[in-house]
């Protein structure tokens, strides 16, 4: 069976670059956007909704939500149709072999592989120094719209956890490991996290 | 400067089995009761009673807490003195080189040894599994019980905790990493955490 680590992460949190570099480490294969593009593929739908979808965003996709309970039942069934491909495609994915994969609930999807859980998160100040250090641009909205912003991300993907028989997001409980990344670099811990792992999943260090 | 590593740890969660391991793993001191014992040397003191104030217990030690302002002014000189010995016993401890520290705020008490952190904790169910294995007698009282006497004492340890001046304990976002050692056998996860420690405090693997 494959061993599979699972990274579930704050925005901002650098839990992204993390599950790069610790799959690089390892020689697993990583997922992230790849599974909504497995996704698109096979139910033959556009890149911008399935993620609109599976990160439970209020977005500015050109699909309006009815208020009529016919038209909220159409965008409940694209929902569930969009949901149930997703955990095929994980699936898939998982059988191919060692891999790390972000978000997208797979530490629930993947639970009969004995997943290594991993939660990254980080304090406020810290996130909000490495978004603007990640950014391409200056963003141009003061800490405290920055953080507003960071948390509807996360509070996002807390509705997304429950959406899919999850409970509470972020809760150390749900996690075999949570790793806090305020003040640190994300390389120099990925030695740590991945001799961890090596270790965790039976392999030698 | 020395490695420091301080573990708090939920109680039945085998954090203290976690921390002597470790130690034992990366060949660095192990103090625990050792600074009890420490505290009653210097402060001429019975170590009982030491336990009871930095426990924070509603003990059954022959002392009585006067309702008298004076009385009780007593008792808070007493417990002034105990904490700040016990502040003073960890930072010497801290200075004789590489150590694992279990419990007495040491997170807080260390900061600028800028220790690793860690929270050791467990699922509700293993945690009265452990505590059952652990014992030498059987355990004569039901699970609901011996849940509320587990919480019972992780309540005092996050009083003690408020008490010298921290927050919330056992947030994840007061630790550098949270273990969640429910399911597993502690000696089974030492290699891991070992491994993450060496890289973390910047020793070789």
């Amino acid at each position: 069976m494959s061993n599979i680590i699972t990274i579930s992460r704050e925005f901002g949190s650098g839990g992204r670059e993390l599950a790069k570099r610790l799959a690089e480490s390892l020689g697993y294969a990583y997922y992230d956007k790849e599974i909504i593009e497995e996704i698109a593929k096979q139910g033959n739908l556009d890149k911008e909704f399935i993620q609109n979808i599976t990160e439970n965003k209020n977005s500015n996709y050109n699909y309006t939500i009815g208020r009529s309970l016919n038209l909220y039942s159409v965008r409940q069934k694209q929902e569930m149709d969009i949901l149930i491909l997703q955990q095929k495609v994980i699936k898939e994915l998982a059988k191919e072999g060692n891999c790390v994969i972000v978000g997208c609930g797979a530490d629930l999807i993947l639970k009969e592989y004995k997943p290594l859980n991993i939660f990254v998160y980080a304090s406020s100040a810290s996130k909000i120094k490495r978004c603007r250090e990640k950014s391409s641009e200056n963003i141009d909205i003061n800490d405290k719209k920055l953080l507003k912003m960071i948390k509807n991300v996360d509070k996002s993907r807390a509705r997304f956890y429950l959406l899919i028989g999850g409970d509470y997001w972020g809760y150390k409980e749900n996690y075999t490991l949570c790793i806090n990344t305020s003040e640190v670099q994300i390389k120099n811990i990925i030695p740590s996290v991945s001799s961890f792992a090596r270790n965790y999943l039976g392999g030698n260090d």
